[in-house]
């Protein structure tokens, strides 16, 4: 058999991946499972947007536009202009999902070799797409006690290498719910101009920032037009992760000249996920702030409920729909596999209840780092979400008494 | 500015991209373009196809399986069946489009220096996604003389190297139309064999056959389970291009396992696209026959009139829908650009009309090659090609006449 690449062995396994098939097994069973694990809301798609492809009167799916429709862009850019940003439609390539961006953004930004600083916990799937352009990644850490705060300038210092391409961040962030402050950016963004760095800023929770804080995009940093790169989605927004329909931002000419290259390889993004982007863009804002508000109430609901119980501990995140959860259990992945394989919350349904969570070590690049904490994503309505709490105090308790 | 990577500075620029903006002021002054240049058939999806969007039920278009919907799968399997392959769903890995299972295939197989023969003239975006996973492509030329058959086998032994990892076949091919023979196939597989090497063929052209001419699929090959990755796509069989769902198929576990690797990354293929396409493989066979009749009478049609012009030859291509023509110029991009910036048949409509041809020297890798030739794709119905012969026929004598 011929061997596969260097880079194809290499890739990471994602630390939900490997508990799918124990899942599955319980599902089979009858188990009823609370999936606190993944980022798919269970709101619904905007109904006009929907509506918009029931009422296709296109005879020919053909290929759209490789940089996707001028008509798209142009919505997206009155979407930026409502959070006083200002993009041209010029600037934004539309990809098969914010994943295609972020590929595209690491192989145009990145040879191999290459290093990138990215703060742990951070969303698991940079690392494969690292991997994939053949780029290092290096880590700065952030801690739960600090409410997983952007580790201080001189972290981001001590790992800059005459290789350091780029810096990635996500705010709000993905697994932690952490906002950064503008303050916080401010400094990123010297960090930036000091060493001519690449930085990209994954934005596609920019809705979700809570408590009236401030909010700072990339994009709004100045004198980075020529390093800024945002990725932007609107699956999480609008409830829509199917559609596929994710964006570059870059003010820089050159480098999205390059990044159109791999898009043409790629002919073009899925049409009529665009049809339903398109369409969920303008009128949506009463939509937007229900689903704004019932994350709120979520958020809330289940961080007082999670530190309710003994030993558990999480801060109040500030954006997002994700919280990173401390554990009283040693290893984190032991305890989320036996929730699946063994644990059954008995008495309420018939086939017995239990929940599935991500533990966080697979966020970290740090070995050791995580093992006591899982990220917990609140896409549940609250009824579930308080069902949940219930069967995870049981399973905590059950599992330390074993 | 930081500086791009090696590999996106370095990425080809497609040879029709190059004269999209001539093509663009053009249409914008009201000249009517005959597009022979992209494989875009202006065939209608399956009326059933679309219908299945129109009838959408769902409320949250959520993400679905890395691995594409089982059912979807268990449609392509009794897909293949229908054409003597026996393919297990669990064997097939849906993708966003043709153009994502080539990128996964290269990165799964091929590593930076990895070297991949490919015949030439090519499919151009090879080149690109070679480059996205930094192997090295090596080709062996075939020829208009020989009817683009598959080079003899001492060709492709004289590229193999220590270095060589695999080779990559387009059947029936685009650009060229040409289909292999089944002792073509078999001569490959011993190839591939002796030197234990992946085979990557893209078989997106599967049905459109001519002739009554034998197929050989890579899948048919015997003893290669380990070594075939079949590339395929919905796109240009039932017309829907634009939603972006082809599929890699191999019989190899392991690798398999590799390439989902890449998928879970990208986390989901498009949610609607999968609809579409599982609607479009069954209850389509007179759909496909009447397409299938109609590319046959197109092709017949554009071949006869393509030899007629003096000076111009092109086979008659026994698949797919390209045919390289070689014209009597020396350098045929110029010719090409030129149609579209000075040329205009005038007098039949008042904005005048041209042809936006593909030229061929960008499908070769070896330079200096196909330098008079150009490829052609008989996407049009039969009225406007041929109009498109009578306006290149002028064009041509005019161009030479200068």
């Amino acid at each position: 058999m011929p061997t596969f690449s260097e880079r194809g062995a290499g890739m990471p396994s994602s630390p939900i991946r490997k508990l799918a098939p124990f899942a599955a097994a319980a599902e089979g069973e009858g188990v009823k499972i609370y999936h606190l694990n993944i980022g798919q809301p269970d709101i619904p798609t905007p109904e006009k947007a929907i509506e918009a492809i029931r009422r296709i009167s296109r005879t020919t799916l053909e290929y759209s536009p490789s940089q996707g429709f001028l008509s798209l862009r142009q919505a997206f850019s009155r979407y930026y202009s409502r959070y006083g940003i200002t993009v041209d439609p010029e600037e934004i390539i539309v990809t098969s999902g914010g994943s295609f961006a972020l590929l595209f953004t690491f192989m145009s930004c990145l040879d191999p070799g290459d290093e990138i600083i990215i703060p742990e916990p951070s969303y698991a799937n940079y690392f494969s797409f690292a991997k994939s352009a053949g780029a290092v990644v290096r880590t700065v850490t952030s801690r739960i006690e600090d409410g997983f705060a952007l580790p201080p300038v001189e972290e981001f210092e001590k790992m800059i290498t005459p290789k350091t391409k780029a810096i990635l961040i996500c705010n709000p962030n993905n697994p932690t719910g952490g906002l950064y402050s503008p303050e916080e950016m401010q400094r990123l963004r010297e960090i930036v101009l000091r060493h001519d760095l690449f930085l990209l800023s994954d934005e596609v929770y920019r809705e979700f920032v809570y408590d009236g804080a401030a909010y700072c995009s990339a994009l709004s940093l100045e004198g980075l037009d020529d390093n800024v790169i945002v990725i932007d989605s609107v699956s999480k927004r609008y409830s829509e992760c199917g559609i596929r329909i994710g964006m570059m931002v870059t003010r820089n000419a050159a480098l999205r000249a390059v990044m159109m290259k791999f898009c043409q390889a790629r002919l073009s993004p899925p049409l009529l996920g665009q049809i339903v982007a398109e369409n969920s863009v303008d009128g949506t804002e009463d939509y937007q702030k229900k689903v704004y508000d019932e994350y709120i109430s979520r958020r809330d609901f289940i961080v007082k409920g999670l530190n309710r119980i003994p030993g558990v501990f999480t801060n109040l995140p500030g954006g997002a729909f994700y919280t990173i959860v401390r554990l009283p259990v040693e290893d984190a992945e032991d305890f989320c596999r036996w929730c699946l394989t063994d644990f059954r919350y008995t008495g309420v349904l018939p086939g017995g209840e239990t929940v599935m969570l991500a533990p966080a070590a697979g966020f970290y690049a740090t070995p050791g780092l995580g093992r006591n904490e899982v990220r917990i994503a609140y896409v549940l309505n609250k009824e579930d979400l308080g069902r949940a709490l219930d069967v995870l105090a049981r399973a905590l308790e059950e599992y330390r008494s074993r």
